[in-house]
C-alpha cells in the first residue's frame, strides 16, 4: 500500500500548533454564536481534524488522531482557552494569518501523504484541498452558515495551489526537501495576497 | 488491533429496541415536515445508526449494521409504524425519555468498544460522545433545521459525562459491570433533569 | 469478503459518462449559484463519486475513486466543459433524463457490489439507494439548499425501485445478465413517469 513517495512530515510540535489553529476557529465561531462549551468542544474538534479526517478514511489509513494520545487533547485544551479568554483576543488578523499557514501546510501534508498511500496524482492532489479545507466546511454546515466553499475568497483556491505544486513537484522527481516548502510558500503567498488586499475569483457569468 | 478492554454488549433485544427509538425520532421528525415515506425510511436509518456508523469508520471497526440482518430491518418496521400510527401516540414525554436512555445507554457502549479497539482515552471518550449525538445531527442537518449541538438543552452534555465515568471507570481499572450501570445512570440522571426542569448550559458571554 | 455473488460492470467508457452526468449535475448548480471556478469543480466532484464513496466507506471497500487514474479527471473535465459553456446548453430536459438513466444504473452497481461483497441483503438494498442518491444529496446540503430528500418528487423512490428489483432477483437466484438489466430499466421507468407526468408520493398526513 505504502508506495516509495516519502511523506513530510512537521515537527510534533508545529503539527500540533496547526491543528490548534483550526480548532480555534472553530471554537471561536462557537462564541461568536454564543454556544455552550459542550458546542464549543465539538467545533474545535470538528474543525481542527476534520480535513484529515476524511482524507485518511478516503485512502484507507488509520484515522491519525483516533490512536494519537495528543491531538484530542489539544483540540479540548484549545476549547477550553477559547472560553476563558475574551474573543478580542483573537479577532483582527492573526488568526487569518495562522490560518493561511496551517491551510498551505496541510494541503501539503495531505497531498503528500496520498501519494505515499500510493493514490493517483489527480485524486491525491484533491485529498490536499480536502486536509486543508474540509474541516472548515463540516463546521460551517454544521452551524448552518454558508461554507468558505460558496464564497469567492481565494482559500479553497490557495490550498489547491499548494496541493499542485507538491503533486507536480513530487511526480517529477523532485526531492520533498525542496518541493514541500515550496509548495507551502506558494498557497501561503497567494491566500496572503487575497487577504492582504481582497483579491477574489470571479464568479461564473453564463 | 483488539485491546484486553472488555466490551458491553446489551442483550440484543435491549439493542434493538434502542435503535429503535432513536430511529422513531428521525421518522417521527420527517412526519412532523410532511414529508413521504421513502424519506422517513432514510432518516430512520441515519438517526438510528448514523452515530455508531461514523465511531466505527474512525475506530477502523467494520461498520455494525452494513453485515447485521437485525439492524436495518428494524430500522424499516419502526419507519412502517411511525407511517401507519398518529404522531400524536408519540407525541409528549414518552419518546423524550427513551431517547434519554438511549443516549446515555449508547455513550457508554461507544466509548467502551473504541477501548476495547486500542484507542487512547480521550478519543474514546469522544467516540462516546458520537455515539449518542452524531445520528440526531446528521438528522437535523439533513433536514435544514438547528441541530442539537446549536442548542442549549443537556443533551451532548450527558452523552459526555455517560462517556467520561465509563472512560474513568475503566482506566482505573474497575470492573465493567460496575462502571457500565453506573455510567449510562449518570447521563440518564443529567438528561433526565434537563428534561424535569429545563435546565440548560451557559452560552459564551464574551 | 468476496461472496460468489457476481459484480455487473458496466463497459468503462459507459461508467464514467454516467460520473459525467452526476458531476454535470453539481457543476451546473455552482454555475447558477454564480459560484468560481474552483467551487465548480468540488461540487462537481461531490456530486459525481459522493454516493459511491459512501457505499464504499460502508461496505468497507477500497474507496473506488481514489486509485483510479480516470474518475477524477473525468469530474475536473466536467467543471471545465460547465465553465466554458453556457448554461442554456445544458438546460432542459435533456440532463434530467440522462440523470435518470445514472440514478438506475448506479443504484443497480451500488446493491450488486454490496451483495457481491457479502453484505446482508437489506442493508444491501439500502447501499443502492445510497449510491444513487447520495452524492445529489452532499450537493444540496453543501449549497445550502432543501436536497432532493426532502422534495415528494419520485427520486429516492425510483433507487429504491431499481435496488430492490435487483436484490430480490438476485436472491432468487436468477441470472445477472436478466436481473440487472430488468433492475434498472424499472427505476428508470418510475423515474421517467415521474418526470414526464410530474407524479410525486404523497406526504405524512397524521
Amino acid at each position: 500500500m505504502i508506495s516509495a513517495h516519502a511523506l513530510p512530515t512537521l515537527p510534533p510540535a508545529a503539527d500540533l500548533a496547526g491543528i490548534a489553529v483550526f480548532a480555534l476557529s472553530g471554537a471561536l465561531l462557537a462564541a461568536q454564536l454564543r454556544q455552550t462549551f459542550v458546542t464549543m468542544v465539538f467545533f474545535a474538534l470538528v474543525t481542527g481534524v476534520g480535513g484529515g479526517t476524511v482524507r485518511d478514511l478516503l485512502i484507507g489509513a488509520p484515522v491519525f488522531w483516533v490512536r494519537d494520545p495528543w491531538v484530542a487533547p489539544v483540540c479540548l485544551t484549545t476549547a477550553l482557552v477559547a472560553w476563558f479568554t475574551p474573543t478580542r483576543w483573537w479577532e483582527g488578523r492573526f488568526l487569518e494569518w495562522a490560518d493561511a499557514v496551517g491551510l498551505a501546510a496541510y494541503a501539503v501534508i495531505g497531498s503528500a501523504k496520498a501519494l505515499a498511500w500510493g493514490v493517483e496524482p489527480v485524486p491525491a492532489w484533491m485529498m490536499g484541498v480536502i486536509t486543508g479545507c474540509v474541516g472548515g466546511i463540516i463546521r460551517d454546515v454544521l452551524a448552518g452558515r454558508p461554507s468558505i466553499l460558496m464564497r469567492p475568497e481565494l482559500y479553497v483556491t490557495a490550498a489547491a495551489l499548494s496541493a499542485a505544486v507538491c503533486i507536480g513537484g513530487t511526480v517529477a522527481g523532485l526531492p520533498g526537501a525542496l518541493v514541500w516548502p515550496l509548495a507551502a510558500f506558494a498557497g501561503f503567498a497567494l491566500r496572503g495576497a487575497a487577504l492582504a488586499r481582497g483579491i477574489a475569483l470571479p464568479g461564473y457569468r453564463g
